[in-house]
């Protein structure tokens, strides 16, 4: 079985490829159990996970010439994670365009032409919602994104299961939560604060909360999140109705429990370097996100959530700072 | 003022346009009365309106040198009528997805370009809809369109939006109901069987119903999706909140009673030409448009539905057989 992971050099890409060559086999669009011989990981810096099953691939999605080379036709599965972020979709308007919707619907176009449709597994968001929505929401509510980000998504979702209706893919479209904690640094999401305050602290720096301290989110851990694709991967294609996409459980949590965790777990000197300082710009990005769901499907195929927020957190303290 | 229709040879482009000259103003996007000087009706084929303050051009939207010289920066308002319908769209995926998506990306993005965002009424369909939907369907359903052209208009609603948002347009989708009578000749579209019925038995010409008498359509006459297109170009901004998207009023018939209609206007000869005979191409999609809508936002800004769909027949009757 052959798996092209694209934004492969990413943090979760990176776990995701762990993942799955521990686990060593998955199920393809026909619903055989498969052994993972080869396993790409595209991106725009390579990707460094080292295993004789691995291949890593550098440049641009949005160049057709790279995605037919990557997606060759014996091509089963594709988990599609390369994107451009949110604070950076809605700053850098033609950028998202390019990635998040001409690069996807390149890819889709050129899964269409393999010989075998494969399975196609997009990473969307919970920025396809937005607006005036029922609390909690419901899997089946209106996508009215207000960010570019998020009506990027929402296309990408459309084309997903278009695709998918038509024969050309087995596709499906999971909406994940707010990931963290992140390691690293922090990026052009609007939700990079979300691992910030928690990373930053822990490593003996400050961070800035650019959202107030009431603000909620719907989370979940990277490990919580990593199960929950594969959980997508494997789903049977008839568990699915008129949609492909899923609502991905997550937990919801508000930003100064974060904080309350993180001083609980670390103690005050680490939590006292949370600086709350408002930008107006993430702030309404934020704003539009709804933070409780009441996902159906995702559960029912076997997704789960974090059990909480200290978990979360003491899930990244194990995972990146082993030394501590 | 200046004001571009695209699939402007076609029938209701026709109508339109006829309704804009004899109104002789609209209100531009910076809400002022401006008096129409300049009307363009651009189609692959001419159209054929003769009056002083109009120009044709014909050519193919989906190529940019075609927009760039149709949607010139002294532009006020664009009423986006062209597209591929739904039957062809299903059959004929590429073609679907250069004309519905492409086509209508590139003018969102001249559009970008002007000096000054004009008005943008984009067509779109009640086929974004379908699965499991509430009945009636009100504004705010999820979109789960169940057809290609269903989710290319989907996408369209999207980007209208979006780009609205971002102050690149002042965009607003209308929803149509399936529109019948239209005159002359069967097309592609799988609602086509809707006009047919009544407009080819009236010519004494035989028709087939491709669905079944007890399949019920939400419909419009001509007349008043016109001026629901111009209710939805004039409504102020500051009447929409989290999407510019409108479900455009109609009336829910059932396709027996609409042969029943004409069987009272036109006698049993005529009623007795429609041939029962089902298409499953045709009925499958027809069967993934929801039927009845409780429209909010559309009568609140002025858009009205027919009375009954007799007076809907009789309005063909009298606007295109003069003669008879």
């Amino acid at each position: 079985m052959r798996i092209v992971i694209t934004g492969g050099a990413g943090f979760l890409a990176s776990r995701l490829a762990r993942a799955l060559l521990a686990r060593g086999s998955l199920t393809d669009a026909r619903g055989e159990s498969r052994e993972i011989r080869d396993l790409v990981l595209v991106d725009v810096v390579p990707a460094t996970i080292s295993d004789r099953r691995v291949s890593v691939v550098t440049g641009d999605l949005a160049e057709p010439a790279l995605i037919e080379r990557v997606v060759t036709d014996d091509t089963d599965s594709i988990f599609h994670l390369a994107a451009v972020v949110s604070g950076q979709a809605e700053a850098e308007f033609d950028i998202g365009m390019r990635v998040n919707l001409d690069a996807t619907r390149a890819l889709l176009e050129r899964c269409r032409k393999l010989p075998r449709p494969p399975k196609f597994v997009f990473t969307s968001s919970l920025a396809v919602f937005g607006g005036a929505l029922p609390d909690p929401v419901p899997d089946d509510a209106v996508l009215t994104p207000q960010t570019s980000y998020g009506t990027q998504k929402a296309i990408g979702e459309l084309l997903v299961y278009d695709m998918t209706r038509k024969g050309y893919i087995d596709g499906r479209s999971l909406r994940l939560p707010t990931v963290t904690v992140r390691p690293g640094k922090p990026n052009k999401a609007a939700s990079s604060f979300a691992s910030g305050i928690i990373r930053e602290p822990l490593s003996g720096v400050d961070a800035i909360c650019p959202v107030a301290r009431d603000t909620r989110v719907w989370v979940t851990s990277p490990n919580a999140v990593v199960a929950n694709l594969i959980v997508g991967h494997e789903a049977p294609a008839t568990k699915f109705a008129h949609t492909r996409s899923i609502n991905v459980p997550g937990i919801l949590v508000g930003v100064g429990e974060m904080v309350d965790a993180l001083r609980r777990i670390a103690g005050d000197a680490v939590a006292d370097r949370v600086k709350w300082q408002l930008d107006p710009a993430i702030d309404r990005i934020v704003q539009t996100w709804p933070a409780r769901f009441a996902p159906v499907l995702g559960p029912a195929l076997g997704m789960q959530a974090d059990s909480d927020v200290e978990s979360i957190i003491r899930q990244y303290v194990e995972d990146e700072r082993p030394q501590g």
